[in-house]
């Protein structure tokens, strides 16, 4: 390992560890990832190691520049702020405004609520009509709010923050079985950022710890 | 209503709502409240002219500088962006990572997982015990966060976005019955701040709209 490398925990299929593969990718920000397999063992997440590390029991966690930061929108903004090109945060306030309103829209309203340990909670029976639940709802909301601020992606012209939330949530949509066809702006955005490669690299299919099955 | 006075639309309990109120306060930014009762008429959030307002049907929503913004932590940037004078975040980026992680814990990871909406759909006899462990789980992590961040608030000695997201989150706590014991740091973190007078103005029982019997 390169001294000062910076280290990702990351699970190829958790939507928030995807969010910062996106912001690493493009920001052309080498790294090294160590698999944290929530299912195995219990949860890996759960190992006293990992838990010393970020007690949120919780992928992604960052390691750089000498501490370590959890919460994968608090490590996108610490990259922005000392890597800053190229910007995932518009210049103009108002339209920061409006990246981070999606951003939290998508990381606070809609993931927390279909992510792995509310829908054990939740129980087998009822899991797939919840998670269905609370995405559909968040997705109303946002599809609105887009019609207000995309171009080409959520907001505007440039990829920002709220694109990196995006993706991995519609492919938790696509997971869920989510009918997608009410949500056609959302449908366009995601289909455009499919196409960059820092998408692509970063795609839970293509993951150094990605089962074979699911490789593509 | 003088033009061009932010108007907040608010409701005295949401503790998303109070963040706000407490960064309108620290900040000395004159706004007018219109309260949105999360109960009343099967929730006034509902209502088509608030639905055009905020799509995402929850308050606060911060009507400011001619735009509408939804959710608590990107109004709170916007207004730190806007009108940086106290500062609510530090300005070494390792020690912003640490507000927002705390910041996004928080609003990421225990309240939406007990607020109204959930724990309509958890039934009215678990609505307590899942409260209290999403709350509890969540306190756990950051009690062990603060160990390495706080001094006389969550993140050093000045307040910060952190600690807009602590207070309103141990008055959640509280009512939902959870013992703080086991949490010395957030106690006496909560405890330092109450006695501040932005959170005092701003507290839920001081509020346009707080019913006479629970008013202080």
């Amino acid at each position: 390992m390169q001294a000062g490398k910076p280290i990702l925990y990351s699970y190829f299929r958790s939507s928030c560890s995807w969010r910062v593969r996106i912001a690493l990718a493009l920001k052309g920000i080498n790294y090294e990832t160590v698999p944290i397999n929530l299912i195995k063992d219990g949860g890996q997440q759960f190992s006293e190691e990992f838990q010393t590390l970020n007690p949120m029991k919780q992928v992604p966690a960052l390691k750089i520049d000498g501490i370590t930061i959890g919460q994968s929108l608090a490590i996108i903004e610490y990259l922005e702020e000392t890597r800053p090109t190229p910007r995932l945060l518009p210049q103009d306030p108002k339209k920061r405004a409006s990246v981070r309103m999606i951003s939290d829209l998508i990381a606070g309203g809609i993931q927390p609520l279909q992510n792995l340990s509310v829908l054990k909670q939740v129980g087998t029976e009822n899991q797939l009509s919840w998670a269905q639940n609370v995405i559909c709802s968040g997705f109303d909301a946002l599809e609105q709010i887009l019609h207000g601020t995309a171009g080409k992606f959520c907001v505007g012209d440039e990829v920002s923050m709220a694109d990196l939330c995006l993706v991995p949530q519609v492919a938790n949509a696509d997971r869920f079985k989510v009918d997608l066809n009410p949500y056609p702006t959302i449908r366009r955005i995601n289909k455009t950022l499919l196409a960059l490669e820092a998408f692509q690299v970063s795609h839970p299919c293509r993951q150094p710890d990605t089962p074979a099955e699911l490789r593509a």
